[in-house]
């Protein structure tokens, strides 16, 4: 008994209830007008409903008039099932290859239609912590939001705009300090027309990307990540993987450190200008290749003998991982500004992580390799 | 050797130079509309300039004008000496009681005047982490921050304002999941008139506090803190301990959590409206009560048996410290986003921190304690 006099509790902690927005990783800037990225987006908070735990997964989260058989080739419909598959696919492969653990499952619902999975496997052989999420959201955002986000004509006053976002969310952080983390996000993102303006335009967009975060470099691997990239990419479109890949070297920069989190991948947002199709078919083929540009690594580095000293390395590296998501990434941000499932936006943090002051590893070490990699971003292949 | 072929550096990872604001923690409020706290702060990257390593401390960090023997007696001069005796006095306790380990310094000026000296002591034998910084800051803000600050009339139209900052700033975390972690920073801010408008007003603010962090309540030890901030604070205003200490309750928030930080202490900020002199005294009792207030306990707790349960409950507390600073706190992030010695800013991060999926203690247990005083605020004494 530590305490001399108990406190009086005069609320229970576990009653404090979780508000809601889950790890739903769409863009703020899609809120926001395009010129001013850094403002504080509008507070999403009393636009959702609070979410319900459910005891089974239901066979979709769609509101029934988009999950109704007329609807059920629509983009809503499509990506809702692709992202489900994906969840299926990885978390049995992670599985797998854990070769014991298995995921613990959160499913959650909401009144008026959305929900989402959220499955964590914990303290396993091969993984320190492994969290894979899908989320479909319905909400509601300010008129003013969806002018900027449409270049709609500031005369034009329409009301409040229904919109749509689902996505599939994940971070895997591995215990050997030669495995490297993997984060890979896909999501989709629907407007409807305002209420009180019908004919104004309907919005969508593709947002996503997948990137590798190991704290040593064998170069073998990641020519193996980016060339699985690319590939998924050429399918589509020459462009693609030259520009997402600076998007994603631009975008997981940790700014006050002048590094990268990171060696990079894939990454894009707001995505729109290219035929809907294409882009459905393009984050799914990105969101498939996920096992493939994964698992071969895994396997190779699981079981590679380290010291303390690697481990600490590893640690030190995991603290960026830390620094990035908590301070930089737009997911997280949000999702801790708008009340967002805390539990499903924070699992993309690792198990452990370290802060050493002013650590420099030595000029030509391994760690001082990762570290200029991640300072100098290079072009893999 | 992990690389099957080295990559070829383009730029040392050590050449990267630190960009400059110290761990100054003085409000991004003072250059804000005090309704609009969420916006941005302007960058200050390009008003201070970079600072320079320096082999000795100099006697004094302020410019010659500041410094002259006919400014000796200015708040200024009288606040720098008094956070550098702080510094001292608090090195050197925590060295006698951590019986071995020494605080590594280090000491950078800038060319026009203004520096800082870092003490960091890591991995001692009580402490994992200890961090005191003093820093002394000249730097210039925009008109519309000054104009704001002061809510002087919106048709004066003065140029860039001068200002002055200084402050010591801390971060001490034990070992010992029993022994607790402490964190104070006492600050002073001043603007010069605007430089195009001799007449306008010139401003200063005090501010700073002193808080502690368990894991684990030990009711003795929290009332014993309290009680030192209660004395301090009695001496000057009656009315200050209530208020600080819910200002220190609602400041250390971790809003997606609905918890705070700790079990609080004392914090006050932007304070002008009370005799300077006496401010200026206040600050420095509070600051002076630091040993006394948090030494007795860590002699008590430093070597209590634990377990590796309490062992990781602390590490996930510590999780939560990592979250409230880069997150909420005011003065990392203002310091992160304006270009800021980072390791001197990030030294109030521990050495290790955990964050385990959905966790949640044992109603009843210590650790649900801890976590129900973190929820629902106390008052100790």
């Amino acid at each position: 008994m530590l305490l001399n006099t108990p406190p009086a509790p005069t609320l229970t902690p576990k009653l404090i209830p979780h508000s809601s927005l889950p790890n739903l990783s769409f863009p703020p800037s899609t809120f926001l007008p395009k010129s001013k990225p850094t403002r504080t987006p509008f507070l999403l908070r009393a636009m959702i409903e609070k979410e319900t735990p459910e005891a089974h997964r239901p066979d979709t989260f769609l509101r029934d008039y988009d999950a109704s058989s007329s609807s059920s080739l629509s983009v809503r419909n499509r990506f809702e099932k692709m992202i489900r598959d994906v969840q299926d696919s990885v978390c049995a492969a992670i599985e797998a290859a854990d070769g014991g653990a298995k995921f613990k499952e959160d499913v959650w619902s909401r009144p008026g239609g959305g929900g989402g999975i959220s499955r964590v496997l914990q303290d396993g052989s091969v993984w320190e912590k492994a969290g894979v999420n899908v989320s479909v959201v319905y909400g509601v955002m300010p008129p003013e939001a969806y002018r900027a986000a449409t270049s709609a004509n500031g005369n034009v006053k329409p009301g409040p705009v229904p919109f749509f976002a689902a996505g599939v969310s994940s971070v895997l952080h591995p215990k050997n300090p030669f495995a490297p983390t993997l984060h890979f996000n896909y999501r989709y993102f629907e407007t409807d027309a305002p209420k009180d303006a019908p004919g104004a335009p309907r919005q969508w967009w593709f947002g996503g990307g997948t990137d590798l975060t190991p704290a040593y470099i064998f170069e073998e691997d990641v020519k193996h990540f980016h060339t699985v990239q690319k590939r998924a990419c050429d399918k589509f479109d020459p462009s693609f993987y030259p520009r997402f890949k600076k998007w994603c070297d631009d975008y997981f920069y940790i700014k006050h450190r002048n590094e990268r989190r990171g060696l990079g991948g894939i990454f894009f947002d707001d995505l729109n200008d290219y035929d809907q199709e294409m882009l459905l078919g393009f984050s799914t083929e990105c969101a498939n290749s996920v096992v493939s540009a994964y698992l071969p690594i895994i396997e190779k580095r699981k079981d590679t003998p380290f010291t303390d000293q690697h481990k600490a390395w590893q640690q030190l590296r995991r603290g960026r991982y830390v620094e990035f998501n908590l301070v930089y990434d737009r997911g997280t941000t949000f999702g801790l500004k708008t009340g967002g499932r805390i539990e499903s936006i924070l699992v993309s943090l690792p198990l452990t992580a370290r802060w050493e002051y002013d650590h420099a590893p030595e000029e030509g070490s391994e760690e001082w390799k990762l570290l200029d990699a991640c300072i100098n971003p290079k072009e893999w292949i």
